[in-house]
């Protein structure tokens, strides 16, 4: 019998927002692992560790670097192939071995998630089974109480390192928008909604339906915010 | 003490994909709410169903038409406001006698849901509580196995009914994609990314994560679909 990779989304943070689906697969699993940052535990264990049963191997992945240098840093940027590379080869030692692993990973793995590293690396010999997960973003914008999308509008979803130019012709061709990746990008962001007249619509989300998240109007925003804070841009809410 | 509307994601068809905040809050509802098509049963109370505990009042909101004329029709547009104040009313009926109610809705909320036509109508008045779901967008790219978005791809979420120029404009000018409200549009969306040279990358999903859905290659996909099925364009795949 084949074992299985199951990549598993964890949702946005509140760890009742795991799937049934998610908490049944990471308790029948051997091997549990996931990526954290240096010195931290990581966030994606933390929401799921109520179900990962006692006696379970866990394997903790950790990136290269942490905050001191930004995840788009060129340095960053080359060491993260060879990580991913021993990631996989670490989780395909034990597909090897008949065991199933839970690969855990915040919101959901298909967005903007590093699971995709490994998956890319093991999909080709190895069966693997993707658990979606709540995205990051529908948790923040359900705490904020801001319908994103109604009807037929378009969303756009930006990663905030876009140049000021790029973010504000974006903005103004679009009728809803989420702006990933905020922390020091917030000024550049701040002022490319400023000058699409999107200010007074757009709303910082940070730690999304976690304990300590918090819901800021922009217009009101500090100068930084931290790396995984969210702007939220709701659509112009036709029919109603 | 006030009672609450909880407007419940139910994810994308899967019922093990609810979240366990989402059972628990429809087994504790003392009302369960839900809107369907006409002659249907509803989606969202089916994959809920195992949650919603014995006696709960449940309350069937039946849209003014259903698939005889599309969601666009102006008819159907006319009808939907009117449709969504009474719900609205025998929402708040139950909330003013001090129950609480569990609105149900596939998908996300606050993604092109219809619960948000509720929530702009109660939010004033009443006490409102939203939990996120799992977008069907999201259930299709774990299902069709396709990473959506990685890195700094933009990401733009696009309604099926815009006009081909618009599609295939819009195309062009995104790293990655998602077509929405696909049925009768699917030629209109094929010549879009055939134009825009996207044809290849393009996948058609229909029911994802339900029993009977299907992944097709949108260059074999039939002259029309679904109205609820998609089409995933995955985005560059930059770093590796």
């Amino acid at each position: 019998m084949k074992s299985t990779l199951h990549i598993v989304g964890t949702g946005p943070g509140d760890p009742e927002l795991l799937t049934l689906k998610a908490a049944r697969v990471i308790a029948a699993s051997p091997v549990v692992a996931w990526f954290a940052k240096r010195g931290r535990h990581g966030h994606a264990a933390r929401i799921a560790a109520a179900h990962i049963a006692p006696g379970t191997e866990t394997l903790r992945f950790e990136y290269p670097y942490t905050t001191e240098i930004p995840v788009d840093h060129p340095d960053y940027l080359a060491a993260l192939p060879a990580f991913y590379d021993a990631s996989a080869i670490t989780c395909a030692e034990r597909l090897d071995t008949g065991q199933d692993v839970a690969l855990l990973c915040e919101g959901d793995p298909f967005f903007y998630g590093s699971a995709m590293y490994i998956f890319d690396r093991l999909a080709p010999r190895h069966c693997i089974s993707v658990i979606p997960g709540i995205p990051a973003m529908a948790g923040c914008w359900a705490q904020a109480a801001t319908p994103i999308t109604h009807g037929d509008d378009v969303l756009t979803i930006l990663p905030g390192t876009l140049p000021q130019t790029e973010l504000e012709r974006r903005l103004r061709d679009t009728d809803a928008a989420v702006i990933m990746k905020v922390g020091s990008n917030l000024p550049k962001i701040r002022a490319a909604l400023e000058a699409s007249h999107l200010l007074p619509r757009a709303t910082l989300v940070d730690r999304g339906t976690m304990p300590g998240g918090s819901v800021t109007p922009m217009a009101q925003a500090a100068a930084a915010a931290p790396y995984f804070s969210l702007v939220l841009v709701p659509g112009r809410q036709g029919l109603r």
